[in-house]
């Protein structure tokens, strides 16, 4: 018996009613049946993004998102600022860096996150900037980044942008994209959303469609105005991943009867009993600010991460993430992100509890779990 | 009562089994588990396309795999030839555009196709052509190209190279990438491989992979050489549409077990039927040389092709594609592609007579039928 359990920021668990509903004989997407889901689904994203703008769904990985982004608004030669401090900030340098954009980093060390005054200074001294990237959670370390605080250094300035990479996070943690002056929002369908991998979403202010206008670099499939011009009509430019379209209206629906603010509360909650749970037992965060959607532990000295989730991968199903580059073999990840409950989490730390135990590391069995309830009941 | 039945040229229908088999619980995409699935898709996909060199999955739709043809053989104001004899040749023109390269159209009337001669005619006049687009089936008007022919007009010029659109009908007619000499050739999820869209496919030869080394134009979710590099580990470079690939591994299994020619063979029994069968009703075919994948037809002058189409989908849920651009309401689109055998040929031919009966068309009932009929015993 071996049943899967994803702990992983992406892909997260999708809900049988989900899977089942994809599952259903296929339709056409140019009919008035599909417009209707079309049409629910760009609504329900709206408030899930917590914006009055469109949000557009691209057929792609996140990653074609985050492209979007950068071929949308800046031209060859043009700067822009990257925030460094893991594998995800790394890839928005990537991207700019093949598209001929001028990149200044601003690296922050793995675990840690940039401060808003740390990005103005940046600004300061490059005040041609032109648009700041930076993530909203740092999937590869688990760090959340005071985006409303760097929004609100952004927003005044006529000719900066703000974009953030809220892939393993919106819909996790509070994110206001309209009120906190962010200019650019993504996200992706295989984390908080609860879908399988395939859709990747991205809304822009006006402030951006206006320099989206202006930029120069080429772009087709990610071109957004495509996207924009046939959302206006209930539609998409491109034959879309419908069946992924269809669970998308059904997720939306799930997450709307649970009230945003709520969703954002649970996943608190499950983010704080997994802190409490792995500090009892003598584990250390690798983030000093953890975000909500994941939480990285620095495995014990004696013990190899990679050794350790694979372990308990194949012995149980639960499955959480390892680390990513330099991170590797030195942290785990578990994220509670997307359709998990108290009851999951109080499993995972017990499965965690008792891998350790058989690797030889020594720990109160039940201590974990017994700091985990502590939260829920408080 | 109202079923959903698809005769539209992508999507197609998905078996029940594989619909299933994409709804079991999500795993991870980095595991033993999935990369075997991936090299079952790797392998099968080389068949299918009849080639030795990687196959490589994007996760996005057709037109991605289209602009990644584009943007990693076409350096800014190098030349390229574009086929353009519907909309699908129009997109190649469009991205080309979109990317800076210099584009010479060779215009095709709707429902006719490029002939070898007319390409050699193009290279003469322009040399320095870098890469030669065609459609295999340009799906807006059920016409096939002789890729075939073409492949011998440009296999042997070292600086040329022949890019195919074979979205809409590969793995339903014959293709032989390697022995035909295209260095490009591109398919997608939702057509013959029976599966939701989502995916997109792209081969490239050793010719097209010594080009794209040496391309300038700028790229990173597209950059093919980042999805060959994944590949030889059986990994992808971004979280992929997973569960369409757990999905392609068992449609790649039905066709295997099927027999690559067996199932051209059936393709080209579904399609003959439907031609004598539109004939036998006094219907024109609108294609010089029709496509075994999709057959337009000529709406009778007193009936338009749209009202007829939306007549018989919202009464039978048997779904026609309607006529794109200029053909808008003068034909409609009969595709007999992927998961489509014998009676539901039958069927659907019923139910066009029906329709066009209780829209005042003269006809024999049953004679369109009973030409398919003739075809099926033959």
């Amino acid at each position: 018996m071996w049943k899967s359990r994803l702990f992983t920021p992406g892909p997260t668990p999708v809900p049988d009613e989900i899977l089942l509903e994809m599952a259903k004989p296929l339709i056409h997407h140019r009919t008035p049946q599909f417009r209707k889901i079309l049409a629910e689904c760009f609504n329900g994203l709206k408030e899930l993004f917590q914006t009055k703008e469109d949000v557009m769904i691209l057929t792609s990985s996140g990653t074609g998102a985050m492209e979007a982004a950068i071929s949308n608004l800046l031209s060859p030669g043009e700067k822009c600022l990257v925030v460094e401090g893991g594998k995800f900030g790394e890839r928005f340098r990537e991207i700019a860096v093949a598209y001929g954009a001028g990149v200044t980093t601003l690296p922050v060390e793995w675990g840690k996150s940039a401060t808003p005054s740390e990005i103005e200074a940046a600004l300061k001294k490059e005040p041609d900037i032109k648009v700041v990237f930076t993530t909203l959670c740092e999937t590869s370390t688990g760090t959340h980044t005071d985006v409303k605080g760097i929004g609100e250094i952004i927003r005044h300035r006529p000719d900066t942008l703000l974009a953030v990479d809220g892939i393993s996070s919106l819909g996790a943690v509070e994110c206001r994209t309209d009120e906190w002056g962010v200019d650019v929002m993504i996200s992706a369908s295989q984390k908080a959303f609860m879908l399988p991998p395939g859709l990747a979403f991205i809304s822009l202010s006006p402030k951006a469609w206006e320099k989206s206008a202006k930029t120069k670099t080429p772009r087709y499939y990610f071109d957004l105005s495509a996207y924009r011009k046939a959302a206006a009509k209930e539609d998409t430019p491109y034959t879309p991943a419908l069946t992924l379209i269809i669970g998308l209206a059904g997720v939306l629906k799930m997450l709307k009867t649970e009230g945003i603010e709520n969703v954002w509360k649970r996943h608190y909650l499950l983010a704080e009993a997994t802190r409490q749970a792995v500090k009892a037992l003598g584990l250390q965060l690798l983030a000093e600010h953890p975000s909500n959607a994941v939480t990285a532990v620095r495995a014990p000295e004696e013990i190899d991460a990679e050794a350790l989730t694979k372990a308990l991968r194949d012995s149980s199903g639960i499955t959480f993430a390892g680390g990513q580059g330099k991170l590797k073999g030195k942290i785990f990840r578990i994220a509670h992100l997307g359709w998990v409950d108290q009851y999951e989490i109080l499993q995972a730390i017990a499965a965690l509890e008792l891998q350790l135990l058989k690797m030889g590391y020594a720990l109160q069995p039940g201590a974990g779990v017994g700091a985990a309830e502590k939260v829920f009941l408080e």
